[in-house]
């Protein structure tokens, strides 16, 4: 069953590596499918080299394994918690990247300094409050994926595919697997270069509200015409 | 037609993710043809593995599509009025390359600070003003590329062949395709040692004029001695 | 003898050049086997491409070479003293990575700012305090190994598995050589983004107390549960 | 004749493609057969991918070519300068390495802050004057060869053997066309370590006297014992 999320979740978990988002083995990536209820995601701890779909972890909404021999990631609970509060989104990354990752432990938003960040993310990129400590004890996981729920009230999650998690480090998710993946990626790319134009001029403006506008409708909105389709 | 074109357009497209300077499928090159005035351009959203010179979109300066059943590049408007504007220029390069952009976010020309600029770039690389609302719901690549061309009033492409577009990105470009690559190739590079430089003192003087105008002489001026011609 | 220590060993010599850790020759990996008492260390600045198993030099825990043709790293008796004093660790590794090297200069401990610190370095990684010349003098890299032990006295060597020397570099370790290297790379990510936070808000504040202490403990505490053990 | 030089001084050319040393064509590198009084070098503007032994140019210490079909360096007269007043050196590299050519664009030394440049260089790496505006004109890359040896009164270029030339970029040197392009790689690696260290506090201190000795004299000295010989 699912072969083919497999398939791209293996993939992608992959492709993490070649896109310079994961060091050691500190990135995982899940993907759902919807009509079964169903999410695959990477086994615990494991080489990203080693992986094959057949590693893959598949389990319920509710966190029951239901196919798979390895313990899937640590990270797992967030990832469901995820997937049951935002219902339009089809899979999801999780990495240790370095500039999102610098965002997030200084506790900063990613401002909106340019069309690179219009491109993927509707205004600047959130950041969640600190765990409790009795949070931390009682469900560090689950809380962490509470955290960005309460955080995204009010919020669209596919217009904002992207968080960082107060002293942790980012998610980013997305309609597909494979659009997760995009989104992680550009995400570590704008944290970068924010970053950079902040060195130059702390003083750096947000881009226009209308630039925004413009390039995030012409990927994402109804009248998109970038790209093929 | 073309054939020569489009391969050289699909290879400078290719070369882009060697040179490092594009993640994603954030960047597009052109080229065109004076003597039959057609302009050859990279489809918009492909991944450049998948491109090859039969993917290649041929237009004519107006803009109607000539060759090719995919759709060009979102930016094509603004390359076309570039080679509109801009009679002696072969190729355009426009990427998100991680300094270049900082610099267009910040708003800040990228100042002459080294011969490795000069060598390049005749002085420090402008900026555009940003566009206003009209203009981006009016026509928004048009307009991008109009506010380079009024920021151009009095310079010489082929001496400053580059530009930062006010919160956005640079656009390159040169006589040639590969000329155009070489020069964002450069652009980024001097992007990054002016930062580094502004940090170690951040009253790093620029290049003493005789100094830039030798080293652009002895790439590009009539009596140039650098290279094999 | 020691065959499989050796071909570890030189294997994670050979790993470090992948991990983007060394420049040159400036890192050696050694391991130990604890039941015979013998240490297997690179041999001094061959390049990592030229080692093979047969070229690890073998000695025993008094610095006497009971294997191998060729001279031992110079960084020899610094390893040793190592072993003799932290009598759990399994594989030493010293580099000059860039970000760790940066702060070992600044001689500045590295916050813990981080989940991703907190999953590898339970709090602040230390500095050494500087040599005094009679000491350099004397005996340079014995010193080396006991200003190291000197600053862990009180402190656990497989919880804070890594140091900086004062004005020169790091050294990590570990229970075995592969998780000394896994250490030695969390340790220049960790540096990386440290500054990368700090440059955001000086004021970035270190992680909470329950927040370090879960991520170490999933990680390395009697019930572990990350990773496939 | 020289063939041996040649295929050194062509492998070091391709090596510093992989070194990460060079962007475009921007470096190039020579070695001098002492007893023949010949040198040879790179030719001008050839990409790194095309070379071969064959191309190398090989000239006498006056400049006069006496074997190659291509134009050498653009920077040649420099080169010859260094051999002529050097007498012991035996390979130079030229590079516009990022992080070296910050410190030159900003007109600072690099400061000795740890081992790793105590390793290489014995002290500061100096930084020339900038060249007025008839030494430029009357003979550009002469004379920045001359403000080269200017600088180097009182110093030993082999203790010392780099240099940063104003508003311009590094040069290297070593007794050997090998010894040379390492030097020219561990002056990039504490260029950039020495701005990540001022990052974390402007105050860093200078490296202690007695280490820089004791690391330079263990690799360098009469009674060096670094490596194998």
């Amino acid at each position: 069953m699912l072969d083919q999320l497999k398939a791209q979740v293996c993939k992608a978990n992959c492709d993490l590596v070649a896109s310079g988002l994961v060091t050691l083995t500190w990135g995982n990536i899940s993907g759902i499918d919807r009509a079964q209820g169903m999410v695959v995601i990477k086994p615990s701890g494991v080489p990203y080299a080693d992986l094959t779909p057949d590693c893959m972890v598949v389990l319920d909404l509710g966190g029951r394994i239901v196919e798979g021999t390895l313990k899937p990631s640590s990270d797992t609970p967030t990832h469901l918690i995820l997937y049951r509060a935002f219902e339009k989104i089809g899979g999801i990354v999780h990495t240790h990247s370095r500039h999102a990752t610098m965002f997030a432990q200084a506790r900063r938003e990613i401002p909106c300094l340019g069309t690179t960040h219009a491109d993927h993310f509707y205004g600047a990129v959130p950041v969640t409050r600190p765990l409790c400590e009795n949070e931390v004890v009682e469900d560090y996981e689950g809380w962490t994926g509470h955290v960005i729920v309460e955080r995204f009230a009010g919020l669209d999650p596919l217009a904002m595919p992207a968080v960082l998690v107060a002293g942790h480090a980012p998610f980013a998710w997305g309609p597909t697997v494979a659009k997760a993946l995009d989104n992680a990626i550009a995400l570590e790319a704008v944290a970068e270069m924010a970053i950079g134009s902040w060195k130059l001029d702390e003083r750096t403006p947000d881009l226009e509200p209308w630039v925004l506008e413009k390039h995030y409708q012409r990927k994402h909105g109804p009248a998109a015409y970038y790209g093929q389709k």
